[in-house]
């Protein structure tokens, strides 16, 4: 199918790195989650390759468990408004949970790095799947909210967040000397939320920005997660797990949308994608492999069971089947859970096997730049993506992406040579999120 | 006295100003408090000038009668770590409320600034005086709590807060790639808090920074604030108002400071100060003019409105002696409005003259360059001050402070003329903080 639509990319940056022993890889600095120079280089890179975003994930809770990269990294708004001042075009999207936060103050942060950036600014709205965060935010492990609570919570939490957003109308701040009037008072709108979870009167302390609201990412595969994305988001981060489940989930996103009354081209699909690209199939193994031996079983077992609430997998045969977990893990990262479940059952593998691929998993985008960019252009063309988050598995994957892949799809004429937009909603297509208080009126 | 230590001084940057009425000046552009332009302009002069800080003040509630300054503008955290890439030596200090925020939240972002900028974060931790802040975060205007309690909130949070920040030593992250191992777990510290207000497990997902723990800042000069700053504090931002005033409070605080055990020299007073400087005392006399004129009584009575609740003051007669207000405004800015009761009682004054002499004060900092700098080092010496916080009230007003009051300062020997350390901490003076887990041993 020939899409009217370019193709767009973002970049996940993920310090030390998102696998649990990336940080052994002779190219890597043990301090890379904490060093702004990373961070630049890598944001700048992404700029360079004239990429929509760059995204900065998030969690709230760590123990001697956790993986190398979450014991030690950068807060996400702090990062990102760092990064509006070395960048010029790129979104700055991060993760802020809404299970742990007050949207006074969160959709404040927003607002400002939307000013900051020049309405460049990305919230991904996730819940927090950790029930020992609850640990951190003054409560006990049974009040961490279960996970269709958290959903209520964060549908909420959004609803108060956009509505604050409209506190003054783009046109609000007059600035009359003579008159000696700074504000319109007819353009400014007090909220006075009331409902199950939240009661935020507003208004809120900052003018609406260029692109009108933040961007609103979302970034869980679950029902209610889709549900909220259909409702209220502007882009998906999801799993790129297989063409196929690829295809099913951007129809069921695209579908969810229309029943909630929008332009199913306002919502837009970035699977998370590794590619490990080599001049040759066989340099793109090799780095693979270098990254596949740095990891331990006893890694594995340990980062395997922070998806199902710090499970300790170490108690079961490695080299039997995959144990029968009953409900373990289904109040925590659910969608990713049953993913490992499932297709641990289907292809029969043992406790190792799983493991392994969970803490190295061998993408699909996978080979020469040229099979890769071919990979792109399928999963675009055949509607499994409207873009993808670029991570970083082998340490210089984004630099090979754009400076291998880029060039391939610009010539096939499927990627951007420049930015159309000064503006994130700009660059992904999407129109100025006009306030809720417009009227549009019949001339 | 010769002080064997040397002047400094911070900014503090306002947006279109903190004046009520300073926008309508024409040097003033309306959209100055979400201008990144204007604070890298105002952040990079004060660098030039080897200023100690910016600093950026907060608030959470508004309403149609706040000021222009606070209806619109950035957010503390996150201009400062925009700033943060834009300069490279002065300190980066901003005021969040410990009445509506979260530990752990709070004192991660301010370590990932303190990261971000190489180890130039500072915080003022403040309480929320404004009861109408409850309406803004899921709580009842009775909800929002004392004085009394406020303070005592702060100081747990602050506990809470440094014992984060202490989560890994110095030297955790040993990232022995041989070994497999990132960090030593002997270096890592759960926190465990329980206490009255907050129950925090810890560990932060961050390191210590450069400078040890991001610098305290304390802005409260009632005698809970008092009591928390000579307690916690690095640093104070209080008002300047006489130099009589001045060093009582210093005494105070340096007092209050030796009896919770501390050097004297390690708590640095800072009052806030806004100069006028002309060329001759006659220009500086027409340049505070041109403010006074911009301010009407109806503006006037609003803004001191502010400090006590927003009790109207538009029902006295403005010509009558200030009026009688019992214990209006005593749980909101304590401090503020007992000094404003008592010096109208003292010198007789209307409600016009008060009204109009708190929005737009007639600082005692006033003058030639010569006069401004012969007036700093009088109060530098006789210990009413350890450096100063310069206020823009004339526009143009900081960039005059450091072209001209400056050099003759350093031409006297009582200022730096280059910065001695690339952390707060280190130019304050102050030494590295060292963990509360260090272990000394007698070699």
């Amino acid at each position: 199918m020939v899409r009217q639509d370019k193709i767009r990319f973002g970049a996940i940056i993920h310090g030390v790195g998102g696998n649990i022993s990336s940080w052994r890889h002779p190219k890597v600095a043990s301090n890379q989650s904490v060093s702004l120079p990373f961070y630049i280089q890598q944001a700048q890179k992404a700029e360079q390759g004239k990429f929509d975003v760059v995204f900065i994930a998030d969690g709230l809770f760590i123990n001697e468990k956790s993986i190398p990269h979450f014991l030690n990294r950068f807060e996400p708004i702090t990062i990102l408004s760092a990064l509006a001042v070395a960048t010029k075009n790129i979104g700055l999207v991060g993760t802020v949970s809404t299970s742990y936060s007050e949207p006074f103050t969160v959709a404040r942060q927003f607002a400002s790095l939307d000013h900051i950036s020049g309405g460049r600014a990305g919230w991904n709205v996730v819940t927090t799947p950790l029930e020992s965060t609850a640990l951190n935010y003054n409560k006990t492990i049974e009040q961490h909210p279960s996970h269709a609570e958290r959903y209520q919570i964060a549908e909420e939490y959004l609803e108060v967040a956009k509505g604050l957003w409209d506190s003054w109308d783009d046109d609000a701040f007059i600035a009359d000397v003579e008159q000696d009037v700074f504000f319109d008072p007819h353009k400014l709108h007090t909220l006075h939320h009331k409902g199950q979870y939240f009661s935020v009167q507003g208004p809120l302390n900052i003018a609406r920005s260029r692109q009108g609201q933040p961007v609103i990412f979302q970034a869980g595969s679950s029902d209610a997660g889709i549900r909220l994305a259909a409702k209220d988001a502007d882009a998906i981060f999801t799993h790129g797990a297989s063409l196929d489940e690829a295809q099913k989930f951007y129809q069921r996103v695209k579908t969810e949308a229309i029943a909630f009354g929008r332009n199913p081209q306002e919502i837009k699909i970035f699977p998370g994608i590794s590619p490990i690209i080599g001049e040759s199939l066989e340099e793109a193994e090799a780095k693979y492999q270098e990254i596949v031996e740095l990891v331990s079983i006893e890694r594995a077992l340990a980062y395997l069971g922070r998806y199902f609430d710090h499970h300790d997998f170490t108690q079961y045969d490695v080299d039997a089947p995959f144990p029968e977990l009953g409900d373990i893990g289904a109040n925590s990262f659910r969608s990713t859970t049953d993913y490992i479940k499932k297709y641990a059952k289907q292809e029969g593998l043992t406790l190792r096997q799983v493991a392994l691929r969970e803490a190295t998993p061998k993408t699909a985008f996978f080979g020469t730049a040229e099979q890769v960019a071919d990979l792109v252009q399928e999963w675009f063309e055949k509607e499994a993506a409207d873009g993808f988050i670029i991570a970083v598995t082998v340490p210089g994957a984004l630099d090979d992406f754009i400076d291998k892949v880029v060039p391939i799809l610009q010539a096939r004429g499927l990627y951007r040579e420049e930015y159309e937009a000064d503006t994130l909603r700009g660059n992904l297509g999407l129109p100025f999120k006009e306030s809720r208080y417009v009227k549009h009126t019949v001339s």
